[in-house]
């Protein structure tokens, strides 16, 4: 099967133009079929701040009222894709930005108000692969922003972290996929201080000892949960490193088996 | 040739929810490969002065500084596009929504300075129809906001109405284009008070015994001279009609000869 690899960075370099510029020539290297999926909460949330609304976040997410919506709908698809798309165009990259309502991409539903109500956040249940297939084989970079639409009408709002592995698990089938999560440190720590100690691989049984023993704990463990969930849906391997590192492959590797 | 319609529709129509709604219904009524084009200008205006950013308007175009193109980018491709392609889908048009960078649909220079500088605003240079022709071919349809860009990594603001007779030109080559213009009037009118005098047929002659007599004035004489111009590149038939008639074809319609 050919090779396809799903990098996911988060608001912070890709909301600065220095560290986009070198994030965009990074992945460019990158070979064969790719994906970028990005965040821009801080930005949603500085603008939000400018006109006057108050953010809400609660578990690192974003409670989304129809004003919110407006924002995150004017600062991930307009502002931050378009910046990434014209960078990539400017390095070679003919990439397309696309939220889950463009060729309906990605179709979710509204999340059930439980406990917190996320207001309109939307859980995704379907990611059109035939489109993205035909993107790719036109070589086309998909540049994907964490929106999502119920196909009445609505856009939500979706974790980028979850749109990147949904869609790494979508196309699981039809390509080799690797799962690149892009972070502040190099890999996954053994001492949170020494950033030169990062567990080269992780394997279930790994984990659950590192689990025990305190290593890998708090924000890392549904990070890591995440991971061996792609995985069990067939992405080859997920990779959690720094955007400084996406096209050597360094950081941690987590494997099945 | 197979028919293809460009659709232009100006900010106040797609930004409010009812008038939207109504306009995708009879835009999806158009048989064909179609494009819609919408501006947002309005709504820019509105969140620039939420924003603190005072908008200046110089013979109806924008002068965009940095601060302006950031608002412009969130509105015009962020919001207002996207709002318009998740409207599409839950009609059950497969909509995609696109700036000129994404797929590098539409390359622009800067527009030089002369005795007005109007920033960073994009003279069309080039139109990818290979881009465009992947999408008709395979049921998409094109929405495109008034966004250019340089391909060295900038945006560029252009016109709305440039963008639909850039694209309708383009593609004239490969369809029969019929390009329509919206606006708040039936037509072209006789009488500006008597919104039942719309001139039905509007040729060279015709043009120019009404700019003569005194009835086409102003603001019209450059929309019909693009209009003409857009003919003369190829474009079978313009149309100028309020929204609500695109789909039944009334209005005004300009034909060389």
């Amino acid at each position: 099967m050919e090779k396809l690899t799903v990098v996911k960075v988060g608001g912070k370099i890709v909301e600065e133009d220095d560290t986009l510029q070198q994030l965009l020539v990074d992945f460019l290297k990158i070979e064969g079929a790719k994906i970028l999926v990005h965040g821009g909460g801080r930005l949603a949330t500085k603008i939000a701040e400018q006109l006057g609304i108050e953010s809400r976040i609660v578990d690192g997410r974003r409670i989304t009222d129809k004003d919110t919506l407006r924002i995150v709908t004017m600062v991930y698809a307009g502002l931050v894709n378009k910046n990434i798309v014209a960078g990539l165009q400017a390095f070679g990259g003919n990439a397309i930005g696309l939220t889950g309502a463009d060729m309906n991409i990605m179709r979710s539903d509204k999340r059930p108000v439980t406990i917190i109500d996320y207001g309109l956040a939307g859980d995704v249940k379907e990611v059109n692969t035939n489109a993205l297939m035909l993107l790719f084989q036109n070589g086309y970079i998909p540049v994907l922003s964490p929106l999502t639409h119920d196909k009445k009408g609505n856009l939500l709002n979706t974790n980028a972290d979850t749109i990147a592995a949904e869609t790494a698990k979508a196309l699981a089938k039809l390509f080799d996929v690797t799962l690149i999560y892009c972070f502040e440190k190099g890999g996954v720590l053994i001492d949170e201080k020494d950033d030169n100690s990062i567990i080269p691989l992780i394997n279930r049984d790994i984990y659950e000892q590192y689990k025990n023993s305190g290593v890998i704990h708090s924000g890392m463990i549904p990070k890591l949960d995440n991971a061996f969930e792609a995985l069990d849906a067939g992405v080859k391997q997920v990779i959690i490193t720094k955007a400084s590192a996406i096209a050597d492959g360094k950081g941690t590797i987590v494997l099945n088996g």
